[in-house]
Order: C-alpha cells, then structure tokens, then sequence
C-alpha cells in the first residue's frame, strides 16, 4: 500500500480507472470520492469508491493523496475549497491536460506543508463518466509530472511509485516545456481533427451517409480524435491558449505552402515533402509506439489509400 | 474462374494484393504481370504471378481483364502503350485514388468494343511494393467503380462479381462525385495530417524525440495517415486539384473560426462545436465502421486525451 487514503475530485474517466488500478494493485487503503453530481457519487459508490462524500472539503480530509480530476477550469475553485481542510504533509495532484493554468489556479489556495505536483497522465478513450474507467487504461503510457524545484523529493518519489504501479511511466518537464509539448503531440492535432470533421457536417454535395460509410478512407481516425469529452477540450483550449495559437499558427503557414503547391502543380515539393514526414512515422513505429503491422494493429483494418 | 486470364500492370501493394486474393479465391486462370522495375517483375514472379513480361504491351496481349495499377500519373502513357494490344471484349479497369484525371488519361487510347470501368478500391496500409501485398487487404473494404452510361452492364457484372469474391463491397457512382466524395474523406485528411507532421518537423522548442515518445496523445494517428506512399500522393494532389482546393479552402476558413474562438476565450463556441463533432463519431460507430471498445479495437490501447 502506497497511501493509506486516497481522495478523488471529480469522478470521470482519469478518477474512475485511478480507482480501479488502485483496487487491482493494492495501492490505497482507502478510496474516498467527491463529484458535483449525486448520480455520479451514486455510481462512483457501487462501482469502485469506498465512500463517497458530498462535499470536496469532506472528501479531502485526513487523505494522504488528492487527486484533482474535475475540468481544468474548475480546479481553481475545487482547491478554493479544499486548501483549508488537507492534511498537513498531504499530496495534492492533479490530471489535467494543460499545467500552467492548473498551478496558476490552484497553488495559491494550497496551505505551506502540503506537496503540489502537478501530473497529467496521457491516456484516454473516446468516452467520458464513472462507468467509462478500466484499471488498465494507464499501462505503458506516459505520466509526466512538473515538479518545481521545491518539491520535496520525498513526496514526488512516492507519487511516482504509484503512477508506476498503475502501470504508467512517469517523466518530469518543466511546466511550460509540458504546454507546448502538448500543444504539438495532443492539443493541435485535436483542434484540427475537430474541424476536418466540421468541414464534412457542412458539406452539402457530399451526404452524411457517404461520409460515414468511406470514412475508413482516412477520415475516421480524424474523427476518432474529435470524440472525446467536449468539456475537457473547451477547458484545454481555453487554458493552453498561447502555446496552441502558435502552433495553429504554424500549421496554418505550413498548410498554405502545401495548398501552394498543389494549385500550382509542383511535384517535386509535393514528393519531398511526403518523403520527409513518412520518415517520420518510421521513427514512431521504431521507438515502439505503434505496430507495424498491415493492419496498423487493429482487429479491423483500416486502409490508408482512399 | 471469373476470368481466365488477367494481367496486372503495376505490381504494388495493390496489384499484389488483388494477385493473392484471386489466387485464393481461384478467380482468374492465369495472372500476367508487368512492371517497370525489373526486380519488383523477379519478385512478383517469385510471390504472385505465373508469368511477367518485358512490356505492358506484351502483358495485355489476349488478356480478358486488364488492371492498370500503377501511380494515376502514370495511367496515360500505359493506356497509349497498350490501346492496340488489347483483345476486342476485353474489360479494362485502374485502381487509382481518383478517377476524372485517368478517365481523361486512358479513355482517349481504348479501341472501340473494350470495356473501360475505372475502379477505386478503397483500402491499403502505409507500406508500397510488391512484397506488401497480403490477400485479405480487401476483406469488408469498399470498391468504388464509376461507369458510364454507356458501360456495359454484363461486363460491369461480371467484374463486380471479381471484386466481391476479392471481399470488397462494391459501390458505384459519377466519376465527379467520386471525386468530391474523396477529397472529404481521404485526400484532404491526408494533406492535413502530412502538414501536422510537417509541422512538428519544424518545431525547435520541442524535439523530435518528443514528438515521437509522446505521438500517442493524438498525433499518432497523424503520422499513421502521413506515411502512405509519396509518389501515390504526389499523383493523388496533382490530379484532383480542383475537389482538393475545394474542401482545403472550406478547411482553412472553419480551422480560422475555431482559431478565433480559442483566441477570444468563447467556451461557449468551442463547446459547442465539439459537441457536433462527437455526434459524427457515434454515426461512425452505429454504421459499423469502426470499434467502441475502449481501446478502439487496437493491440496497444492508444489515448486521446493527452
């Protein structure tokens, strides 16, 4: 057992399979939970959580580790509540997706004596809720955590002993380093998934229906990414601002090249510029990232050539 | 035997693919290949083919189906080069992206009392050459074919008939709305992930180990679309120009509304639209066209909400 009693904030996907990789690894005595919402608790109760409270101030009592898992915006209000009742010596964590915002809106509220680390694990599915979580959602993904320079090592030394045995490897960044980071791996590729999928709803000449029966053609990994938790991504969105307009930016500028190219037929360009991001993927599958195989590791295949 | 003798001009993955397949299925009496490349001719007819010959004029010769299955830029010169050598009756199909571009390039060349039904089967894997081809590339994928009016429906049957018993399913529309119809769903998709790829090419802050070790969190599906054959896409761009132009302009203008939200902070828009989007992907879902499972259907569980 890692921490005699674990408190969770907010009861989704990240909490839930938290709860059930905990249970499955022994890795807390005690699972308390917290949700804004009673049907949420009510589930949270029969499904994976020892007890349930109704307020996040209850919940954090006497626990050894806080993990906040609500929306980024609503973690400056959750530690407004909580600050003044954690446990000196306590952990608090949290797994949102950008950093920088969490720590300017949570660490303020934190009382001296308490260990912030702030943590985003990377792992997800497309669903959202308490029933959606399952204990192995975390195996072989990453887990990065920015510690700052006064975080006691103790502390982060024992946080990342649980993320490791929930399956997950751990790296530590920087705060600012993490946001861009995620801008470029995560945070764009989602924005423009998004629209690509928007563009398609819009069509008129090309029907709902063509669109979701060739979708295989390439479209549907687009739409893989664009399904997950609208909240989140609004929340992501808005908190990571600066890094993503950069990138959106950058992608907006390298995209016009490439329309360039197409509309006034250069070929040359065109084949360089595939060239180069194919060897790209080859570092992907190399570094073990992804499979190799035909059918890209899928029960299904799905074929690329449309 | 739906054909007795077929020859396959190109023998890439998807020549090779249609080789193993009509193998297996016992579609064709005898299978004559061609290629420029002397060594792809040596391993073709090592794997697949009972015969290849120095020339695509050589390989048509009395021939009753004729696939042209090389780059769509390449479609023109063969069709000049084995318009006479065709046998009267015989059917002549391609398998290329996009099908306006080869109508224009191959129809010219065809002698009266030959069946042109250009074809589009939509299904491959990032890997090219006649090693990568595998007899179930096919299975559950659709086959687009466009005829014309005037195409003859018993030779259209019959070809039909090949491809189902290959394990596609067939769908046939306009040659211009196939068109449109792929540039939603595949090769603006693609364009966009090659530019996202590009894109982290570029980036200084954020190093390409990074990229690669985090890709999961959403980009991997960027770079799983972006390795596809360079030269099949090169073709693929500067032959459907005017669809392509089209949807990425549509793209442009959606990608700066979404851009401008992130930047004015309007949550409520953003959520929104990303509410739309995720209905998409259930209609994907309900049509049979992809996995709910958490792990979307993959070995290796792969996450979205980096």
């Amino acid at each position: 057992m890692i921490y005699p009693r674990v408190a969770l904030i907010g009861l989704g996907l990240i909490a839930s399979s938290m709860a059930h990789a905990m249970r499955a690894g022994g890795l807390a005595g005690e699972i308390v939970g917290y949700a804004k919402s009673a049907e949420t608790r009510a589930i949270a109760k029969e499904l994976f959580c020892d007890r349930v409270t109704d307020s996040a101030a209850e919940a954090v009592k006497d626990a050894d580790l806080v993990v906040l898992a609500v929306p980024v915006g609503a973690m400056g209000a959750i530690a407004a509540e909580i600050g003044l009742h954690l446990k000196p010596g306590a952990t608090v964590t949290d797994v949102g997706s950008v950093k920088q915002a969490v720590v300017d809106a949570v660490a303020p509220h934190l009382p001296a004596g308490v260990h912030f680390i702030p943590g985003h694990p990377m792992a997800g599915t497309e669903y959202s809720g308490p029933r959606s979580g399952f204990a192995t959602l975390f195996q072989n993904r990453w887990w990065l955590l920015t510690p700052s320079e006064s975080t006691d090592p103790q502390a982060l030394a024992r946080l990342r002993q649980l993320i490791e045995q929930m399956g997950a490897k751990v790296d530590t960044m920087d705060v600012a380093h993490h946001d861009l980071v995620v801008a470029v791996v995560s945070h764009v590729p989602h924005a423009i998934a998004y629209t690509m999928v928007g563009v398609a709803d819009h069509m008129r000449r090309v029907s709902q229906s063509e669109v979701i029966k060739y979708s295989a053609a390439g479209f549907r990994d687009f739409t893989r990414i664009a399904a997950s938790d609208p909240t989140m991504w609004r929340d992501v969105f808005l908190t990571n601002k600066d890094a993503v307009l950069d990138i959106l930016g950058r992608f907006a500028e390298e995209l016009f090249v490439l329309q360039r190219a197409i509309r006034m037929g250069d070929g040359d360009h065109l084949h360089a510029y595939f060239t180069r991001t194919r060897a790209i993927r080859r570092g992907i599958i190399e570094a073990g990232q992804d499979t190799a195989a035909p059918d890209f590791g899928r029960a299904v295949p799905t074929g690329k050539e449309g």
